[in-house]
């Protein structure tokens, strides 16, 4: 998984060594807070338990991240960049709308529940920080444009059932992020069955009926 | 609204004057402890607060709710009941399962966002105490089979689409659920509009096309 990550962060952002050695470190540090988070909540994480749990002395903890509130960031912002990197895929291939949903769905669900990012998107809490959170506010605001105007265009192409594009969005939406809150890594389903199931579900919700 | 909730509680446990009453109180209770988690979190709330919040004494307070975790279960506990007394209703209608469950679904949105216990639901924690969580753990169990067993009766009679019942559940309580966490109160849409576009989206996923 990690190697998928960074595959997907160096296509995308063109990174050289230097940058992709702090990104390794990043998500090293996310999962040894994933940890720490789940036991003790966000609220109750301190730094210092989070370097000890990612065997580093605080001083390069703090190198690294100069809060809990920016580790946090780190993850969401993520989450929100590969999210955004299939949305403008949606938006630029050709060919049925609902398709390009499903694969939108899918890869959606699997940052939510895959990898270090998906473990750790279940603390549901916002970066406090000014700024770190209006970057991630902002982020998020994009991404439900974007959502909304491709239902906009399914249903101007006849694909999709007549409805209010916001509605329908918040039930897709909906559909996708619930999955953390039931999803058991440990449990029968691979994360690609759960993926494509519940991105199914999310773009029937869409579609013309006949 | 808690008109409407005691016309419910009424008529489907035949509460008397006493049992009414008690109701009043611990939803006003409910409705002050919401103000103090909102501000301060559940895990930095305390009795004393809410207490003072609701206006009462502390022993008042004792009197109706042993810690703040029997609050949360009370607000839980509620919105189960409701949720399940609706399932039941889903399950002895006659006629097209997907307008049964367009009903239920409607039902279970307006739990979440209208009432005392709607605002409440945002706290997204569960009870602690040993008892209490695996009531409400039970409860829900129970409220899952339920769903799963009606979207295999669409499927039987051809209404809905040839899928898992499993998987389906879980969009289709995604689509339900993640709607605290958009709706605003004091936004343009009223709470059935809310509920009925929602719910539209949530049975949608099911249907069969054509």
């Amino acid at each position: 998984m990690d190697q998928d990550l960074n595959k997907h962060s160096n296509e995308t952002r063109g990174m050289n060594r230097r940058e992709r050695k702090r990104e390794e470190a990043c998500l090293d540090i996310l999962g040894a807070a994933t940890q720490v988070f789940r036991e003790r909540g966000f609220a109750g994480a301190g730094m210092r338990e989070i370097a000890a749990a990612a065997g580093l002395s605080a001083a390069t903890l703090y190198y690294y991240f100069h809060s809990k509130d920016e580790i946090l960031y780190f993850c969401q912002d993520r989450t929100l960049d590969r999210t955004l990197d299939a949305l403008q895929l949606a938006r630029k291939t050709r060919g049925p709308v609902a398709e390009r949903m499903m694969t939108l769905a899918m890869t959606h669900v699997l940052c939510l529940i895959e990898g270090v990012e998906g473990t750790a998107a279940h603390f549901e809490v916002d970066p406090v920080t000014p700024g770190l959170r209006e970057a991630i506010t902002a982020k998020r605001e994009r991404y439900k444009d974007g959502i909304c105007a491709l239902i906009a265009l399914g249903i101007r192409r006849k694909e999709f059932r007549r409805c209010k594009p916001k509605f329908a969005m918040r039930g897709f939406l909906g559909a996708l992020n619930w999955t953390p809150h039931w999803y058991q890594p440990d449990g029968p389903d691979s994360v690609q069955e759960v993926a494509r199931h519940i991105a199914e579900y999310a773009v029937a919700g869409l579609l013309k009926r006949g």
